[in-house]
């Protein structure tokens, strides 16, 4: 329907970056694009690969999750994008890859550590590793918990979703989040980015250390803070 | 002979996916398509560049390895193809090859621990790493015998080759197999990937353990268990 | 403006060796083009993707970084090229990146040691890694105090710009320079596979050493050295 | 000249192959076409650029390195190929490149161990590390002395050029020769890919052994001995 046509664009948009990006194999990933005015969002249909996706087959649904449009079934993670939504009223992408780096470090069961500006430029803190779920969240209705476990792991570090828009899900990968679609992938492939640097940086040096606070702010808020000057 | 087109097609169409997907370089490894109906498959030809293959190009064998139909000597490892379609009735694709990351694993000697849902979305189990041949077996018909190897292991850990489509030949590489041969490569590569994902998790975090159980089952079942909800 | 045309065409092109060459992800690098006779360099708009640039959109600063045309905001990291410029008057061209692998080395706050021709056929010493600024730097006027951090470090090690035409700077990340800006880009990407072959020996034999300094003089000899008889 | 024809055109194709295989960066290799017959073989002319080369720009040199024919420079390597030229008779192409794995290995001073089937395909030995030069080797004619190394490495280790097509030059890079320049040029992706995958190893299984070996014999004479049956 023609109604749904600009969060499905933005959806298809955003769903064609991630190969685009690197960052997945197969059918291994999916954003959704949401219509806050209307309580909906677009996301990419289970399982069909990328090239064959169009602005029609996005799946309409809304913030429970429940198809409104389309004829194809939603994503598998549906519930976890929808949790979100719900629950962060300012976000109106998601996106979720199993991207190599960003996922093993979510195999790895570990935060990423702020190791340099790159980083920063992004994020101050660490990038949070979420706990591998408990078995009654697992057998229950596991996406939905999926998004709880998100929503749960920033509140008990102290973390507001706008001031880190990433994070690990424990031993499945990670999920990103933005104002538009777009800077959710565009979170993604910082993510993976990240991931691979500070790899490579605790091989090359055992035992460096994070970066320090100073540095933190000054790159965070030269993007990100009410004098940044980053961009245009 | 147009009687065998069909998985000539099947056969070149596959073949071609490994460079697409960069799973070779040069001409090591090959893909086989079955005609369960006649007893007989097509495989790529030996030492044939990927870009000078055509279906016509492909070999039709029998499942003892006898050539059928085709101008060209067929692959080296046909005999290994031939072992497994006469012993498992319901699978009509192989492959092999020695992408880097897999044959890295195979050469050290090791299972690859699941650590991941990326992992048990394909399989509940680590991936297996047939143990190097006996010299008796080496020193005979070779690549028979590789073909027994692989139905050995199984054997010996009571894995059944529907519920793990994939293994490692230790020292050599990695052997895929599928209902098609589209699904024997879409198998390859995930192994790569699983095999990338799981180096770098042991980098990352050299204690880390395996994924649990609950979540190893939640991720198997949800995309192929009776009440699977993956895909259309 | 015409009269800025040649530095703004250099500083276009320059730039988009960039992801040509894979150093850059996003935004994150960029390159100037001086003109010493009129004392300025062109550079890359901030946070401007590399696909939507154009000569055109270049802007024109003089040494102190104060624009003099372009209708765009600079770089964010426009003082740290205009005090390499104002310093060092046979340099035309600057690059920065957060190249993968050399970024990690500046993460890791280790100079890259060198272990083979391909490093000394461009240098005869360790590619430095500046220490990270003290708070002071940090929160004055930071990018021009990461000229100076440059200025520094150099000179307490006795190195010259034209010895040396690449460095880390701790925490963040590559700079390189040269007499063009296709030499300065030319510079990133040779200082990226050193940092990546570095990593890997190390990884490969832990108790590498360093080349020997007869090789060391030899091959940058051959390349740069009176008597150089590498290239036309 | 018309009569160089022939192997400016070898040596062409083959030095195009480098970047088309990702060996190498910039100008960062060179490979040479033999005519026998002559007594001469083509090279690529010193530090241009590969997307600049043509058949006419091959330089054609004698046996001891002296330019024949061509208006450049010959590589600053080609003494070094004259010598293996001279003392082998029954090779025709010879390449050397900076590639990342190969290089990596041979900076870190240690032969590459068989640890797998792809390898014992072309090579039934470690793939052998030549010690860095004398001082008195290195000041002297030092690519005619790279040549001699080659050389007396594989005497020393009781090696013939036709069991061994590829060697790493210590701190350095590989070189790598065959029946063709083409061949040469394959020995260099093979041998890429053998240090990608043992790197890889070491880091999977750090107790590691080498291949049995009955599994190299059978694998290197399925592919190389007077019974072989791979390939057309």
């Amino acid at each position: 329907m023609q109604v749904y046509q600009t969060i499905r664009e933005a959806a298809y948009e955003a769903n064609m970056q991630l190969p685009a990006l690197g960052l997945v194999l197969f059918t291994f990933g999916n954003v959704s694009a949401a219509d806050r005015s209307k309580g909906l969002f677009a996301i990419k249909p289970s399982g069909i690969p990328y090239q064959e996706l169009s602005p029609a087959k996005m799946v309409v649904v809304d913030f429970d999750g429940k198809t409104v449009d389309g004829a194809l079934r939603p994503s598998s993670d549906t519930l976890t994008h929808a949790v979100l939504y719900k629950h962060w009223e300012d976000i109106c992408g998601i996106a979720h890859t199993h991207s190599t780096y960003a996922t093993a470090w979510a195999q790895s069961l570990r935060d990423i550590p702020v190791y340099g500006t790159t980083h920063a430029d992004h994020n101050t803190v660490d990038i949070p590793c979420a706990s591998p779920m408990s078995d009654e969240m697992i057998s229950g209705d596991y996406e939905l918990q999926t998004g709880y476990q998100i929503l749960n792991t920033l509140t008990a570090r102290g973390l507001s979703h706008q001031e880190i828009e990433m994070i690990l899900i424990g031993n499945h990968g990670p999920f990103t989040w933005g104002a538009t679609p777009a800077q959710a992938v565009y979170n993604s492939a910082v993510l993976e980015n990240i991931a691979h640097m500070a790899h490579l940086t605790e091989s090359i040096n055992g035992t460096v250390g994070r970066l320090k606070e100073s540095l933190i702010r000054k790159h965070y808020e030269r993007k990100h803070g009410p004098q940044s000057y980053y961009g245009q």
